[in-house]
């Protein structure tokens, strides 16, 4: 019997999203839990088994579906665990995989938020074709997925491609990551650092801006795009700064794995060229010579909305 | 009729050295040329070509080979070329692959020498069985290949893996490269960046040590090993320095592709403990928490004389 659909799950640490996709990549039906309304994983599998049953029946039922992919934040390709994630309600290693498909009664593959979309990105978005390219998660951290000879590199423990978490910065007064760690990309190139960076500016400085009428503690990088919208240029030093963080990155990035693109996804990418100019000229500045206006830096083609489900359910083509 | 050898051949800027390699990795006979003695490209195969008689002859002619692998500077896996080799004769691009294998009548692979010793080390040396490692080669320059699943990246164009070419300091007063970049890991980590650091040690500083008895623009990374060994505290400080760079290095790969190892390769790893002591505790006093104490750090198993080419021939099993 043939399969045409599979399911996407994106796991948040707010919501859970449901989805049914076919094999050209439409998102047919959708639903949703509250990720933290279960202490307990199984409560949590069961209830999502509840939602998944209405939007699958309509389609013929699980007979119908190829498999189960899913986005997990600390999901672990290999083991199909969850391990050590800080924003679930579930602690230590939780056997996910294996609890999703004896429930769903489908195979399940789960990978992280980044790696899954960097290969929705390949069958559906900008990365069509391409077997080189490293996608790049702007939100509020930095997360990567590498894909190399058409493959999403997993590395020897199933964790590669944390490129949110490569030192940019090693002086005293670099800043703080979330990680425990000190100066990573994460903490300047984020939705939080573009925040902390508004904050250093407008604290350390008598520059004029229209974001000193915003409360200090609460300015979002949706502000900075606004007021760099309407011309303020402390918003736009704060994006230059952020893009030539960057770019100088990426040209680390591109002496490992020489990519054709470096795709770029998330709520930060709203910031359009006022983020995407500085990244291409520092890139271009600091790359190796051999690589100078050569790698494309592109934002995702996938809707926001769709991206997470789609990517998750792309994993679930190859159970 | 069975094919049980291949060729391997290790082209230097200044020798070329070529062996025959049976499957278990023995090389059962070396021959060489100069390199730069021949200023027209089909000289220099015709030469090769006719040292490799001699030592094919004996073992059944070229009938009993499955192939020439060839580590070459500058070398495209991909495309079979030599691109723009700084340290070669022969300009521009050479289709060295497809003339090697006319005149050979068999089947040519190249790639670089970095890549070359990885793909050994894999077959034959430290990282047998491992399917994700990274090679770091220390010699006059910082060399990479990289590993995997199994696999040496080769990226978009064929150049991936030119770590040497990480910018690992942004400050005004970092050093140049050869590539002309600035700040590149390979003007701080390699023999000659040794000696960089030894002159700048000497030159502004009035620290006592033996060093100060040798020609200021002539010492070495042997040099320096020779004083470690005897006690000399500021050989010490140039290999703590030298190790300090590259650990700080090899923490932004590993957040990469989560290798099982590093391994280094080529004549700075002589320097021994001298050198691994400060890497491993660099790596680990700033590589992200997941991987804290868990990455390997190993010198290469091959015998320097034999790495290159038994590195280069293994690219021929696949030819």
């Amino acid at each position: 019997m043939e399969k045409p659909y599979v399911l996407g799950l994106d796991m948040g640490g707010t919501n859970s999203v449901l989805g049914v996709v076919d094999a050209r990549g439409q998102v047919l039906a959708r639903t949703s839990i509250k990720t933290q309304q279960f202490t307990d994983i199984n409560e949590y599998v069961d209830a999502l088994y509840t939602e998944a049953v209405k939007i699958v029946d309509p389609l013929g039922g699980f007979d119908a579906f190829r498999g189960l992919g899913a986005g997990v934040p600390n999901g672990n390709y290999y083991t199909g665990n969850i391990e050590f994630a800080p924003n679930l309600p579930w602690k230590g290693v939780v056997p996910f995989a294996e609890l999703m498909s004896k429930k769903f009664g489908i195979p399940c593959k789960i990978t992280n938020d980044a790696n899954a979309a960097a290969q929705g990105e390949m069958i559906y978005g900008a990365a069509k074709g391409m077997k080189d390219f490293i996608m790049i998660t702007l939100g509020t951290g930095v997360g990567s997925g590498i894909v190399i000879d058409g493959k999403v590199v997993y590395g020897n423990d199933g964790f590669a491609g944390e490129l949110g978490h490569v030192c940019i910065d090693r002086s005293e007064n670099a800043r703080l990551c979330g990680c425990g760690g000190k100066g990573h990309l994460e903490a300047y190139a984020s939705a939080t650092g573009v925040a902390r960076t508004a904050k250093e500016i407008i604290s350390t400085t008598t520059k004029p801006t229209v974001l000193r009428q915003l409360d200090i503690d609460s300015i979002t990088s949706y502000d900075v795009f606004k007021a760099a919208e309407a011309g303020d240029e402390v918003a736009k030093e704060i994006f230059d700064f952020t893009g030539k963080c960057l770019g100088e990155a990426f040209a680390n990035f591109v002496v490992f794995s020489a990519p054709e693109a470096i795709i770029m996804f998330g709520g930060l990418t709203k910031a359009g060229h006022w983020l995407m100019d500085p990244i291409v000229k520092s890139l271009n500045d600091n790359v190796m010579r051999l690589w100078k206006n050569k790698v494309k830096v592109l934002f995702s083609e996938l809707k926001e909305a769709d991206a997470a489900v789609l990517g998750a359910s792309s994993l679930a083509w190859e159970a």
